[in-house]
C-alpha cells in the first residue's frame, strides 16, 4: 500500500470544558501548537485522547476538525481499535469517511484472541476500508505481548502499513522491524532515540503534546547523522517523559497544558486530575526541563 | 451492605448460533446445567461471556432471561464493568432493573485509572445503582495491579461487597482479604482451593461452565474439613483447567460444550473458535478429566 | 528413596559475633528455641543462614554442632548447592560425613543451566551422596524459572525426595507437585497455608526462626482437619512474614532475634543490619503480631 | 578515577579441553582472534567465561596470560565479583597483581542486599585495590533489579568509572546514565546499537566472542555519524544474537567457535553442549549470518 507514516506523531489529548463537553477553542490552540511544533501527524481518540470515553460522533467531529483545520502536510489518523471487531469495522469505515488519512488499530485490549483471532480483526478492518493501518502493540495496557514473529504476520496484511510498538523492550521492536513489512514507530518516548538507531521509523508520542519542537528537532538532528544533538535532546527531555507518568497518563500532560493555556484541567471519568502533590512535582519538572531545553536551542 | 457473594459462581459462555444471533436454546440448556451442578450463582456478561462483542440489549436480555429462568437460591451477577465511567454506571443501572442480583465491575482496563480515578468509578457505580458490586481484579487483562492496601481502600466502599481476585497470586489474595471489607473470591481455577485455605469464600470460575459439580463439591468438602477429598478433585481438574487457556478463552470452553451438545462452537470477532490441532488436544485432555473425576464419584 | 521430608523446617539463621565469627552460644539458643517450638527440621547455611559468606569447614562445623544437639527426631538438612557441580558434590558429601540427614540444593543460580545442565547437576550430586536430596526453586535468586514438566524430571533422580517451591506461584507449585515423585514444601511462608491445601508437604521457612510454634500448630491444625484454626494463625502471621522482607533476608530476622537475646545483630558483607528507621517499623510490627499471636494461644 | 572503559569488550569463553582441564592452545587463539577483530578490550572470567567453575588460580593464570599475550592498547579486564564481599576484594587484589586493567564486579547474585550493602561490597573492593571498576546489573541472572537512583549512588563511589548495564531496558539504561558519573556500557547485545544513540559508551559482548569485527565496525560506524552502516550490520547479526542463547549461554558460543577451530567444545558441569538439535539449528543461522555480514564487506 502507498502510503507511508513517519517521523513524529502526537497522540493528542481530548480537550474538554468544565461541563465535560469538548472544549472547541482548546482543541484549536492544541492543533495550532502541533502544526507550529512542526509534527508529521496527530493522533485523535488515541489512549492520551481518552477514547475510552469519546462517543462515535465526537471522534468523528474531532477528526473533521483536525483534518480541516491542519494543513494536508500534517497527517490525522484515527484511533478505531476496541475488543469488538464489528465494533472497529464501523468506527474505522466512518473515520475514514470524516476525513482520518490513517487508522491506529490496537490489538484486542482485555479479551486478547488467538493469533488466529487477531488476523481476522485486522484483515476485517483492512478489507472493510482498504485505508492504511497503524498496529498499535501496547501490552502494558492490553494484556497481551506479541512475539517478533506474530507481529510480522500481522505486517503481511497490506494495509498494515505501520506499527506502534509500545512494549519498550527495544530488542523486541528491532527483531519485529526487521521481519515486518512495515513502518515501526516507537509508541514510548523513553526508547524514541534508541528505536532511531535501529531503523525505527518515527514515533507516535505523548510528550509532544507539550513539546513538539523537541522530538522535532530530535528527530531531524538524527536523520541527518548528528546522533550528539539528538542524545542532548533526549537526555533533557526524560524528566518530562517520566513525569508524564507519574500518575495517569493524560493527568499530568492535561495539567501542564492547561498551565501554559492551551486547554483547561479537565477530564472524563474514570481519569481525574493529579493530586496537588503530584502537580506541585510536575510543575517543578516542567520548569527545570525548559530551562534546559531553551539552552538547547529548542523552542518550548 | 447486608448482600453476600460466596461460594461456586460460573462466569458462563454466551452461545451464539452460526449467525452470530444469541442461541437461547443452547442457554436454556447452559442454566439447567449450572442448575443441576447446583452453583451459587451466574455471571452474564463477564469476560468469558464475551462481553465487549454484546450490545447492552443482549446484556439485559441474557439477565432477564437468567433471572426468571434460575431458581431464586441461584444469583445472578451481571457484567457492568468498563473504562468509561458513565457507560458503567448506565450499564449497572439497567443491569439492576433487569433483575441483577449484583454486579461485576473490573477496574476500568487499558486506560488505567489513578486510585482517586477508580474511587471515582466504584463510587459512582455504587451511587447510583446501591447495589452489591464484586470488584472484579484481574491484571493479566487489565494492565493493572492494585497492591493489598488499594484493593482494601476501594473494598471501603459499603456496596463492595466482593472482590473477584484474579492475580493468581495468592499472597496477594491473602493480605488483601485480611484487611479489607468484602468478600474475596477467587478468579483463577487453579487458585481456587488454595484460596479457601486463606478464608477465600468462593470462586468465579471457568472450569465450571463445564464440571460445575466438581467444584461444588470441592467447596463443600473444604467447608466440611475434608481438604484431601477436596484436594483430589482439585488435581483432577488440574488438566482441564490448565486446557481451557490452551487458546483464547472462551475458545477451548465453547469447543467442549458444543462437544457435549450444550451450545455451539460460534463466536463473535475477534475470538475464533480454537485450531484443529488445539482440538484435538483439548478433547483429549476431557476425556483423562472426566475418568478421573468419576473415579472420584463427581457427576460429569 | 526412603527418606520424608515433611512438615515444619527452619532456614535458620547464622550467627556471628562482633569480630565476624561465628557465634556458638548463640547458635545452641537458636537450636534451643527450635526444639522449644517443635519443628520437624533445620536447614543449615541456607541463603537465610548466609550461606555465601560461609567457608566449608564452618558450614560442616554448623552441620555437625547441629545434629550432636538437637533430638534425633529433628532433621538436619545441610545447604550444599552452588553453581559449580563439582563444588556441590564436593560439598555434599562432606555435609553427609558431618551428619546431615539431608541435602539442600538449588538449581545453579546466576550460570542456569539448560534443562540437561540440571539433570547432570543433581544426579551427579545424588549419585555422589546416595542421600536424600530437596531441590531448591527460587527463580526470585536463581533467575531461572522451571516449568512443571521441568521440575518433574528432576524428581525422577530417585534421591531427589523433595522440592523446596519458592516461586510464590501456588498454581506452578500443585501442577508440578501433582506430577512429580517427590514431596513439595512451600519455601514461601506466604503462600505455607495455601500450598497445604494443594496436598503440599510442609514449609522450609524463614519465620520459624522466630515464630517455630505458630508453624507447628498452623501445620497440626490443618493436617487435623482445623483449618480455620490454621487460618487464624496464618492471617496474624501475615504482617510479621511481609516485614522479614522489609529489607533483605536475614537482616530483619537477625534484628528481631538480637532483640529477643537469641542471637546477635551481626552479618557478614555484603549483607548488613537493617537501617534504623527500618528497625521501628520492624520492631512495631513484632509487637502487634505477638499480641496477635497471644490472643490465639500460641506461644511467642 | 583517571581511567576510561569504553568501546568494544568481548567477555570472553574459557576454553577446556577434553579433561576439562584450560587449553592454552585455544586461548591463545582465541586472544587472536580478537586481537585481529580490534577489540578494545577482553574480560576474562565473565559470565561467558564460566566464571563459576574456575578456581581462583586458574582465574590468575588467565589474566596473566591475556594481558601478556594481548598489546598493550587492548585491555584486559577481569571478573570478580560474587556474593561474598570479603572473596571478592580478595580476588580483586589478586587480580589487580595478575595485571587486571579493571575489575568487573557484579551485584551480588542470590543474596540481593539492601542498597547499605551494595555500598558496601563495591567500596570494599574500591578501596582495597584503588583500581576501575565496572559495575555489572544484570538482573536477570541476580534477581535484583537496581533503579536509576540506586545505580547512581554506587557509581559516585570514585573507583566505579563504569556500568556494564544487561537489564535490556534501555529506558533504565538511559535514565541511569544521566544521573550517573561513570560510562555506562551495553551488557545486552540485542540493545548495544540503541544504547549508543543515548549516550552508551559501548558494549561488553557475547557476539564479539565469534564477530568481534562486525561490533567494531559498527561501532565506529555509529561514532563517525553513519548510522545507516551500523544499522545493517546490527540487523546482520541478530539472528546471531538470539541463537547465542537457544541454550543457556556459553553453550551455543563454545559450539560455533569450536566449529571454527578456536576452542574445543568442552565445559565444566553444570553447563553443557548444547543439543544435536540445537546445533543443527545454531549452524543454520551461522551460516546465514556470515553471508549477510560478507555482503556487507564485515570480515568473518
Amino acid at each position: 500500500m502507498n502510503f507511508s507514516i513517519k517521523g513524529v506523531h502526537t497522540a493528542i489529548v481530548t480537550p474538554f470544558d468544565k461541563d465535560g463537553n469538548l472544549d472547541w477553542d482548546s482543541f484549536e490552540k492544541l492543533l495550532d501548537h502541533q502544526a507550529k511544533g512542526k509534527v508529521d501527524g496527530v493522533v485523535i481518540s488515541g489512549t492520551t485522547g481518552e477514547s475510552p470515553t469519546l462517543t462515535v460522533q465526537e471522534k468523528l467531529a474531532l477528526i473533521r476538525k483536525a483534518r480541516a483545520y491542519l494543513p494536508e502536510s500534517i497527517q490525522v489518523m484515527a484511533g478505531a481499535g476496541s475488543n469488538n471487531t464489528q465494533a472497529s469495522v464501523e468506527m474505522a469505515k466512518l473515520a475514514v469517511d470524516a476525513g482520518a488519512d490513517s487508522l491506529l488499530v490496537v490489538t484486542p485490549p482485555y479479551n486478547k484472541p488467538s493469533l488466529n483471532g487477531l488476523k481476522l480483526h485486522f484483515s476485517s478492518i483492512a478489507t472493510a476500508t482498504n485505508h492504511p493501518i497503524c498496529l498499535y502493540h501496547v501490552p502494558g495496557r492490553t494484556g497481551q505481548l506479541l512475539s517478533a514473529a506474530e507481529l510480522a504476520e500481522l505486517c503481511a496484511i497490506e494495509q498494515v502499513v505501520a506499527v506502534k510498538e509500545a512494549s519498550a523492550d527495544i530488542s523486541l521492536f528491532s527483531r519485529a522491524e526487521r521481519i515486518s513489512q512495515a513502518n515501526y514507530l516507537s509508541g514510548d518516548d523513553f526508547t524514541f532515540l534508541g528505536s532511531l538507531a535501529v531503523e525505527g521509523d518515527g514515533v507516535i508520542s505523548v510528550v509532544t503534546n507539550i513539546y513538539p519542537q523537541a522530538f522535532r528537532v530530535l528527530y531531524d538532528a538524527f536523520k541527518a547523522g548528528d546522533n550528539p544533538k539528538a542524545a542532548r535532546i533526549h537526555k533533557a527531555l526524560l524528566p518530562a517523559i517520566e513525569v508524564l507518568f507519574y500518575e495517569s497518563n493524560p493527568g499530568p500532560s492535561k495539567a501542564i497544558l492547561a498551565n501554559k493555556g492551551l486547554c483547561q484541567n479537565y477530564f472524563r471519568a474514570p481519569m481525574v486530575p493529579v493530586s496537588q502533590e503530584s502537580y506541585a512535582h510536575i510543575m517543578n519538572v516542567v520548569e527545570d526541563t525548559e530551562r534546559a531545553l531553551s539552552d538547547l536551542g529548542v523552542e518550548v
